[in-house]
Parts: structure tokens; C-alpha cells; sequence
């Protein structure tokens, strides 16, 4: 085999004949991942992510291929890291990276004939045969040419030299020193690249984090004897911060901290009629003291805003901020900008309803008739609370608003702010919440909740891990002051726990809600949101006093944050694999870091057991694929339990016990010795 | 809700926030179908074929879309069908359209916000409940505006009539001459459509057809006394062309016709010597009576290839060529253009290989060394043959070939000659299979022949009706002279039945090698082609005594061939649908074409049950959706087998009786009374 001149995919050569534009190099390169759907945005990763970069890659004939994947980093460097087939017969290539580097990374596949490694295999089995061994041993030594290099000129001639035997001269052809030296100084044909990619890869928190909500106004709030309530402060919150991080969270995010306001303001349990001391739902925001780049007087003023905000960074915690877009009737838009709602005939504005329901304390944005000067008024407010520090928002009901204005407020916003974080609070089809992701979206609410039973969840965790990972990336929330799902109402304290473990070990990013420490489960009537929902009202908590009792779930979810801090497995959302139980509600899965990832050098495993059913005991067989830890099939190791700290040696197929009035959950860490698998280089390629 | 300004995708209007670029339109419209992965190439169709058209397309909030493809044909009138949601809730939307004319059609989705049925929805509900009835008419009047349309006006003026009641003014908006009015003056705004999208249509028969393949040299050759043989020649292998014709077919393919070479020439059953009278294997072309553009001498000259041509023309076949870029060592190009091939160190050629094995009959061509000759070179041969009145190449394994060479070699010639078809006859990985027909390739082998149980039947069905089909145009070939299956080797007659029925039926292009239709089944020991294989001596068979004799199965190929001419449905791919059985032999399908799509206006519908196990006698009941056949769950209707002429009443649940030793397969066409379908216009959109 000669070598070929490397032929780029431009058929520039074949003018005047290639009138005809050629869609495929010469090796053809396809279905590239990380892509989003259509390749439309560019796929989204964060610091610390290992991604897998796959490509089908393959070529006419028998001979073999090179395929690497090309990486230019933000800042300039670029690296070539070699791929392998993740299965004989395939054709379809991959390789783990992991993102060390924040911005926007290009990349792309780059293929190439592998002519030596085709002539080896060709000449292993003809010497074998003693079939045209001296051709066999030129056409060798015609592939290394005249290289300068000593270990591949040293080759050359020994497959040359008619002294040696021909398995010596053979022999020689397989040295390592040679594999070495072909590793930089490759002898390849065909080189064919991809089209460039585009990787976007966010600060870690846009992905991994352990988020806490809850109302200000609340924390501190006190009842005089009257029952009327003397609302809490941003000083008074702060008081709460050190309790919040002691648990382990890393955002905090408030609800709209705007005035709130007083037309058709609703009342307790959503009721439409509001006492004149009832103080509203934070969602409908705007009122005589300003809309959405004001705060709400009775949470005090900037300076108060501005000491919480320090309370928290003292605490470790980030504030994420509520960005909900839409008014109340009292919003100083309704009056300065009534192009920005939809006006009714009679020259009214169009409240949110829902024939026949009517949400009269809000009014929806209409965004079409003067998009630029809502989207200028928009990007000034987002402006204005970055300028005060808040670099998270949680965007209230996005798939109300139309998909463009996301894409072009977060790539906006992303440009001058590449910090900034959005969370997208919608739930509706698939294909809005994809969009949003897809569009910009750091974070996205998801179905979690409503996700309990075995079945369920193994299809959920294989959704959130799978291509949608590309740019989906899932908060878990536990509950929402808009969520308490039955699993919660009626599965007593074990269904606190076992929700709170499935989403701290899942996914990177999850989230709890005020009150779920507390088990409170107590639900409005014919609802799916707690009783005397916070939203329409103070809720005195006393966090002290609950503390001291010993009835507090805080410990449980500190310890849950303490194994996220500790396994950096965690960190990782397409890690996840899922395995067996005999028991149908005997959920298995795992998470697995490799050593050439973790901070230590050794691989991070994790085994989750959870029994979904919080009204049982379950004796059952869990069944593990060990290749999905590094291991092998029949390996014994030895598990620490990370709730309890128990440990044990377990294997293949193993017995558990999981008491759902005790321990509902087992999470067991691999007491790895040495990292089983193959260790790249950690974060480099070659040059 | 106002009548909005349409507003086009591109965020003009933003100058200067809008810096950075859109992806995505004010309605998103997303994931467009046909397409092929990747939008890599054009998606392919032809003549008639019937294409569903989709794309997701959704919105914020709650109002309703109206949603059209809108098709330019190749001549220039552009057509606009609306489309409906393929289920509730899925943002999935859909129309039919049969292709009508060949060549280039470009298309796109346009999507727009419906105000009317939206506001017509809030209505309806805002009515019964006596709620905001002045404003909700005055809203409905001010969405149909100072319209000249007299329909449009009348309502208007009608919803603004105090002296009519509330439910009256209502009725008017729901008549049926103001629906007719708007779909041509239609209350929309947000108007967004998608990029343009391209779509080949081929004529006919790149995809319908029933194929015949014969040696012409063994069409009229005879033995001398001495065994001695004297070949056949196009004007004798005419003489079997109205037999093939009488059969049916529709295309008769050829194996190479050149020159063949002398060196290293094959002998009987592959054997690696021939004695001086063997004719040698077609595929080894080239010697000193020419190459890829001269005839075999013994076949005859150009004058008897025209006659032959003419004769099948006449007889309504159209010939197929094979294209098989290899050489003999004896080819001109050897030593005219050695570029052309593999030199090894010593000067030689190299010759085909897979080490050990060696084809020294063969020398692969060299496709790098000299890519702008050996293009033109190939592109002169087939432009040759195109000249001599061939336009359909069976290209003899592409996948041994650079993709990108076909690609440009298909675009160049389809370019210059539309009608021309190429087929590959690939069988290897996935991707090289797929992205062959989607560089180009109008009709590719596939592995039919290794699909035999119900199971994998079932399972390719799936695969080649699929998305697929927007580019792979499968041609169901029964045998080659290269394959001839354990299934029909042991299967006995009951075998060549049951395939002939399945690739007659459920593909549009199907094909038979001559000597099926002889059920000859014995194979060289240990191969998977026929004993004393044709591709290397003459094979005499004595049609007109065969005929007599009434052991063959042309009268039955006869009849699966008119079946095919007499249901359009059968020329569709995409209209296949699975059904079930209680046995796991019996397999049932369907294929169904709206009447709105066939040349009677009526309604085409086939079930096909076949015994797959041809040793068997199988009894058992099978069960229709029938919506797939346009009937209703539960209907009875009449059924007419198809091979037999019986006629009887089949509803959703039906026993059937298949001897394999007798008839294996019902071809059950549906008595249709009326079209049950709802009848969209034949070939008509809205202008």
C-alpha cells in the first residue's frame, strides 16, 4: 500500500468537472455528538463535565482508520485526542474529554487513513503464510519512507535487512518504540476533517449545584397578638443563611422580591378576595413602589438587598433571583407601556385567563407589538439586577413567552455576562422545554416529580442522561411552592427521603423548597400545593426550635450534600447506568468517575439503591454490570454505605434489606483499589 | 386578542440589541420531514410516490397555529397544503402529498398564529358562560376587520348586531361560508417559516420495478458434440426477451458485458484455473478486445447490442448494465493508465485480496492517485453507455469505493441525464449502506435475502418503511448469482413462492435472477451460490420445454407481477403496515393508498399473509387495525384473494388456512365500497 497524498475533502483538484458541491469528505465523517437536535444551537456542557465526542466514521474497502477529535479551547489551545470504536463493527467512534476551560470550544473530527496499522495487520497474516514476504517487507518500509526520527528509521531498515529472519523483521514492526514514535509522526493517507462545532461550556454552578428557595418575608416574619403579621426582612433572612449553607445548599433562590400588587390581590389558599393584611402573591409583581427592578418596601431597601447578598456569599451561598415576566394590574408598565399588554376592545387590558377562569391579578406581557422596546426594557432589568450582583436567574413560566425573545435575551445577556445563569421554570411538551434548553437555557425544571415508581424514573434517568444532556440539563426539585405531589402527601416521611436521594444522586443540580425538612405534606383540598400556601401568605418557621426536637429531615439532606461534595461523581449527569432488582420497586442505579477525572486520581463510584415503595420493608437481589464501575464480571470489592456507614463486601449480585421506615435508600461507594480502567492522560492530548 | 402584525423570523426591527443571530423563528418550527439524518443531501422521492410531510411546530401559551408546506414544484407553480396535528398534543404536524412531477422541488413549512379559531375557542366558552359577551364580539369583529369579502363582512356585522341574541351572533361565526371565506382571507398573524428544503423526485421507475437478470450469453448457447460450447449472443438472447416480458418484468439487467480477461480467468465453481474453453467471470473485465466501454466479442458488436435494445424496448423492458469498476490484469487501462492502480514495490499491480485469500483475477482500481482522470475516465464510460441508450447501472459494489466519488459521479450524470438510475449493490455496515443511497444511489440492495423468519421480516419491514425511506429505495432482489439462501436452497417450492410474494409485495422494486422461477436450489458444498454458478460457464436451460412441462413458477411470478400493475398501493414503500397473527410463521401486512392518490379515486388496500415456514401447514387467525386500511375498528367488508380469485368476508379478526405445500401466501385485496377516507383534493393545494 503507497502512501497516498493527503487529499483534503475539497475536490478543488477535479475542476472543471466538480461543478458538483460535494456534501462528504473523503472519508466520510457523520453524526457528530455533542449536537443538538438539528444541530440548530450549539451543544452545552460545564466545567469539570466529561463529555463523550462520538462520530460514525468509516471508508470503502478493508483498510483501517485514525479518527481523532480536534479541540481549540477558549483561550487558543488546541489538542488532538485519538478515539476509539466503542464496538467492533460499528463505525462509530468516541472519546471521553473533560471540560477544563470555560467559553465556547471549537472542535471537529478529523479521520485519516491508518496505512500502517493496515499494513501490519495485512502483514502479520502474510508472513504467517510466507506469502510475498520480501514485497511484504517493502511495501513496510516504503510506508516509513525516510524519516528522520531513529525509532522509525531503525524500523525501516531492519525490515529491510534480508540477515534477519522474517518473524524478527516482523518482530520489529510490533516494537513499542516504533507505536511511539508513529503516535506523533503518523502514516497516514485520505485526511478528512468535519465541519467545525461549536461547544459551549458554562461555569460549573450553571450545572451543578444544590439550590434552597425560600420567601423572605417569611424568615423573621412575627404574628402580633392581633394575628396580623409584621413581614421579614432581607436582615432578617440573612438570619437564616447560615442554617440554610449548614445543610450544605450553594444557590438560594428567593421568590420575586418585587412589590406586589394590590389589584384583585389574592388571598389565603388562592382565594380571589385578599384581607387588607394579607400580602399577596410575589408573582404578581408591581405597584405603586415600582415593577421589576424594584424591591418591595417591607423587604427593605438596596442596602438591605445589598447586605443579604453578602450574608449569603459569606455563607458559600449564591442568590438566585426570580425573573417572572408579567404584571399586575398596579405595574407602572400598565400605565407607561400599554403596548407592552394586550388591549381588549374597550380599551382595558387583557388579564391571564383561562375561559372560563380568570387571573385577574395578572396581566400577561404581549410581546409583539413593540419587540424592541420590551426587549430593550427587559435587558435593562436583567442589566440592573446583574449590576446588584445577581448572576442566577429563575425565569418564571418561559413557555408563556415566545421561544425567540429567550434565545436572544439569554445569547445577549451570555455575550456581555458569560456567568449568567438561567433556570427555565417551564412544564409543558416536550418540544417547548427541549427548545428553551436548546435556545439558552442553563437549567430546566423537568418532570422529576411527577416521576415515582420504578418504571418511571429508569425512564426518566435514561432520558435526562442520554443526548438530551447535549443541552438539557434537569434541576431536580424536590417540591416547588406549586408542587407537593402525592407521592409527598401520602408517603410519610420515608417518601421525604427517598425523593431527596433520588435527586441529589441523579443529577448534578437539585433543589428543595422551604418546609420539606419539616415533612410538611398537608395539601389544599384538591390540590397539589401545600395548604395555606406561602405564596398568599407569612409562614412562621422555627427553625431553632424544630432543630432541637430531633424531628428535622436537615440532617438527612446535609448528609446528602456532604456525599455530593465528597464524590465527584455526582458532579455528572451522563454518568448515570442503570441495573437490576428482583423486586419491582427496587430501583438500582449508578454513577462512575473515572481516575483519569476525579481530583484524586481514582476513580469515583457509586452504587444508589432506592426502594420507591415508602410504605415497605423489601428484601430483594440487586444485579450490577460491574464494566459500568471499571470492574469485571465476578470481581468482589468492598462498598462503603455513605447514609449509615456500614460496610461490606458485595459483588455481582447482591442482597439488600432497605426498611422504609428506617433506611429506604442505600448509597454505597466503591472501595476502588486501583483504578481498573485504562487511564488517558488526565485533560490532555497530544499537540 | 388584536390582530398582530406579522412578524417575519428575522429579528430585524431589533437594530442595534440585535447583535446577535437567530436561530429560531417567532413560531418555532422544528425537525422537518422528509429529510435525510443530517439534512446532509436532498431527501429522494419519484414520480407518484405519495410523502408524508411534517414538522414540529408549537407556540407559547395557549393559541392555536395554522400550519401548511408549502411546495414549489420543478417548473415553478408553488402549492399550499395545510397540515394537521398527527395527535393531540404532540406538536406534530402532517400532510400527505403525492409528488407529480419530476425533478427538483423545493419546500418549506409556514406557520402562522390562527386568531380566528383561537379567538372562536375563547368564544365559544366565553359565551355559554354569559362572560364578557359585548367584548368578546367586539375582539371577533375587530380580528375580521374592513374586509371586501362578503362572508367576512356579513359576520362582522353580524357579531356587532345587539338586536340578534348572544347564541345567534355566535352561529354566524361559526358558518360554514365564513370558514370557506378566511381559508383564502385568512385571520393570522406571527407568520414564520422554516428554511427552505429541497427534494429529488425521480422518475418511476428509480424506484418501481420488477427487475429480471440473465446472462445473454447463455440465453441461445449451445454445446457441440464435444461439450465444446458456443455462446449465446444478443441477437439469441433477444429471443428470451418476450418471456421475460410475458412474465411481467419491467426492467432486464445484465451482468457485464465486456471483454473478459484471459489472466488468472476462473474456471468452473470458482476454481482458480479454467480450461481453455471456460468463458471466465464477467466481472474479471478487460483484455485485448477493450474494456469498460467495449462488448465481448462472442456477445457481439454495437449493431446487435442496438437490436437487442430495440427488442427489449419493444417488448416493454428497459435494460440495466452493470457498472463494475475492476480490472482484469488484461485491461487496457493496466497499461495505459497504471496510475490508475496499486503499484507494489517490485512494479506490479496489486491484484484483490483478503489475506491470505488472493483474486488474482481482479485488480482493484486506485481511486487516489489520480482522482480528475479517473473521473473522467469513469464519467466518459458512462456517458458512452447512456449514448448507446442505457439509463439504469447496477453498480457492482460501490462500498469498495470512495463514497465521495460516487456522490460526485451521480450528481454529475444525473445533472446531464435525469432519468438516469444508479443501483448499488452494497452489502456491508449501516452507514455505508445508508449514506450511499444518500450520496445518490436511487436503489440499493439490501439484506432482504437474510431476513427470513417473521421476526426479522417484521423487524426490516420496519426499517425500510420508515424514516429511511426518505432516501433508501430498497429493490428486493430473491436471488443473485451470488446468493442463493439456506432458505430457498432447503426450503422446497413452498420457498420460492413465500419470497417472491414478500419482495413482489412489500417493496416497490423487487428482482429475480433467471432460474428462480427453475427453483433451482442446489448450492457449490459450503457456499451460499449455486453449483456450477453461471458466473463462470454457460447455463443452457430449454424455457419452451420448461413451460410445457408446467413445473415452473413463472406463471406464478406472472401473477405477482400483474397484482403489482393492477395496485398502485404496491408502489408505495412508505404505506406498509404490520399487523399480527397467533402464530409465529404467520405474518401479516398491509399495504394502503388513500383514493385520493390512485388513478380510480378509489381507495387501493392489500393484506398480505404469508407462512413463512414453507415445511408447514399453518392455521390460525390474524388481526387488522383496520384503521390502516381506512376502515372502521369493527367493520366487515369483502376481500378477493388475489393469487386464487376466492372472495370472502374478513372483519378484524379472521382465521386463515396456509399450506406451504399448496399456496403459502394470501395476497387479500380490500372490496372497498366508497373511499372511507376523508378525500383531500388529488394533487391539489391551495394556490
Amino acid at each position: 500500500m503507497p502512501t497516498h497524498d493527503a487529499v483534503r475533502s475539497e475536490p478543488a483538484f477535479l475542476s472543471p468537472l466538480a461543478a458538483f458541491p460535494a456534501a462528504i469528505g473523503r472519508i466520510p465523517i457523520r453524526d457528530l455528538a455533542p449536537q443538538q437536535p438539528e444541530n440548530r444551537w450549539p451543544a452545552a456542557s460545564y466545567l469539570g463535565e466529561v463529555v463523550p465526542f462520538e462520530a460514525t466514521v468509516f471508508r470503502e474497502g478493508h483498510g483501517l482508520l485514525r479518527v481523532e477529535v480536534v479541540m481549540t479551547s477558549p483561550s487558543g489551545t488546541t489538542s488532538r485526542y485519538p478515539m476509539r470504536l466503542v464496538g467492533s463493527g460499528t463505525d462509530r467512534w468516541r472519546r471521553d474529554v473533560q471540560l477544563t476551560e470555560q467559553g465556547a470550544w471549537r472542535w471537529h473530527i478529523r479521520a485519516a487513513g491508518d496505512d500502517w496499522a493496515s499494513w501490519l495487520h495485512t502483514a502479520d497474516i502474510k508472513i504467517e503464510a510466507g506469502q510475498d514476504v520480501e514485497l511484504v517487507f517493502a511495501s513496510g518500509a516504503a510506508l516509513l519512507g525516510h524519516s528522520k526520527v531513529k525509532a522509525i528509521a531503525e524500523t525501516r531498515a531492519a525490515l529491510l535487512d534480508v540477515q534477519l529472519t522474517a518473524a524478527a523483521r516482523l518482530a520489529r514492526a510490533h516494537d513499542p518504540r516504533l507505536a511511539a514514535a508513529l503516535a506523533t509522526h503518523p502514516v497516514e493517507s485520505l485526511v478528512t476533517e468535519s465541519p467545525r462545532q461549536l461547544l459551549r461550556v458554562e461555569r460549573a454552578r450553571a450545572a451543578v449545584g444544590s439550590w434552597y428557595e425560600f420567601f423572605p418575608r417569611s424568615e423573621g416574619a412575627k404574628q402580633a397578638k392581633d394575628g396580623s403579621w409584621i413581614s421579614g426582612t432581607f436582615r432578617t433572612a440573612a438570619r437564616r443563611l447560615p442554617g440554610v449553607a449548614a445543610m450544605g445548599f450553594d444557590v438560594l433562590y428567593l421568590p420575586p422580591i418585587h412589590p406586589i400588587g394590590q389589584t384583585f390581590r389574592k388571598g389565603p389558599n388562592n382565594s380571589t378576595v385578599a384581607g387588607p393584611d394579607d400580602p399577596g402573591s410575589p408573582w404578581a409583581i408591581g405597584g405603586a413602589d415600582g415593577g421589576h427592578d424594584a424591591l418591595h418596601p417591607e423587604l427593605g431597601g438596596f442596602a438591605d438587598f445589598s447586605y443579604f447578598l453578602g450574608q449569603a456569599a459569606a455563607n458559600g451561598l449564591e442568590v438566585a433571583i426570580d425573573l417572572a415576566l408579567q404584571c399586575s394590574p398596579d405595574h407602572p408598565w400598565v400605565t407607561e407601556h400599554p403596548e407592552w399588554f394586550t388591549q381588549r376592545p374597550d380599551g382595558s387590558i387583557a388579564y391571564a385567563e383561562n375561559p372560563p377562569k380568570k387571573y385577574q391579578d395578572i396581566y400577561p406581557i404581549n410581546f409583539d407589538n413593540d419587540p424592541a422596546g420590551l426587549r430593550a426594557e427587559v435587558l435593562r432589568i436583567v442589566e440592573f439586577w446583574i449590576a446588584k450582583g445577581i448572576s442566577i436567574f429563575r425565569v418564571d413560566n418561559p413557555h408563556t413567552k415566545p421561544l425567540d425573545f429567550w434565545e436572544w435575551l439569554i445569547g445577549v445577556v451570555n455575550e456581555r455576562h458569560p456567568d449568567v445563569v438561567f433556570l427555565a421554570e417551564a412544564f409543558t411538551r416536550p418540544p417547548m422545554m427541549q427548545s428553551l434548553a436548546g435556545a439558552g437555557f442553563q437549567q430546566s425544571y423537568s418532570y422529576f416529580t411527577w416521576r415515582n415508581t420504578k418504571l418511571e424514573l429508569e425512564e426518566f434517568f435514561t432520558e435526562i442522561s442520554g443526548r438530551s444532556a447535549d443541552y438539557f440539563h434537569p434541576n431536580l426539585f424536590v417540591n416547588t411552592p406549586d408542587i407537593l405531589t402525592e407521592f409527598l402527601q401520602f408517603g410519610g416521611p420515608a417518601a421525604y427521603k427517598i425523593r431527596a436521594a433520588l435527586a441529589a444522586t441523579a443529577s448534578p443540580s437539585w433543589g428543595v423548597y422551604a418546609g420539606y425538612e419539616l415533612f410538611e405534606h398537608v395539601a389544599r383540598p384538591g390540590s397539589e400545593e401545600n395548604i395555606d400556601n406561602e405564596k398568599y401568605e407569612f409562614k412562621k418557621r422555627d427553625w431553632a426550635a424544630i432543630a432541637k426536637s430531633g424531628t428535622s429531615l436537615a440532617p438527612y439532606l446535609t448528609r446528602l450534600n456532604r456525599i455530593r461534595a465528597e464524590h465527584p461523581a455526582l458532579a455528572q449527569l451522563r454518568n448515570l447506568s442503570l441495573h437490576w432488582s428482583d423486586d419491582d420497586s427496587i430501583l438500582v442505579f449508578g454513577k462512575h468517575l473515572d481516575g483519569a477525572f476525579t481530583p484524586s486520581g481514582m476513580a469515583d463510584s457509586l452504587i444508589i439503591v432506592v426502594n420507591v415503595d415508602p410504605h415497605s420493608v423489601r428484601e430483594t437481589r440487586v444485579h450490577l454490570d460491574l464494566t459500568a464501575f471499571g470492574l469485571e464480571p465476578g470481581d468482589s470489592y468492598g462498598v462503603t454505605e455513605l447514609l449509615t456507614g456500614a460496610e461490606w463486601t458485595w459483588g455481582e449480585h447482591n442482597y439488600v434489606r432497605l426498611d422504609a421506615f428506617t433506611e429506604p435508600v442505600h448509597i454505597l461507594a466503591i472501595q476502588h483499589p486501583i483504578p481498573a480502567t485504562t487511564r488517558p492522560v488526565r485533560n490532555k492530548g497530544v499537540r
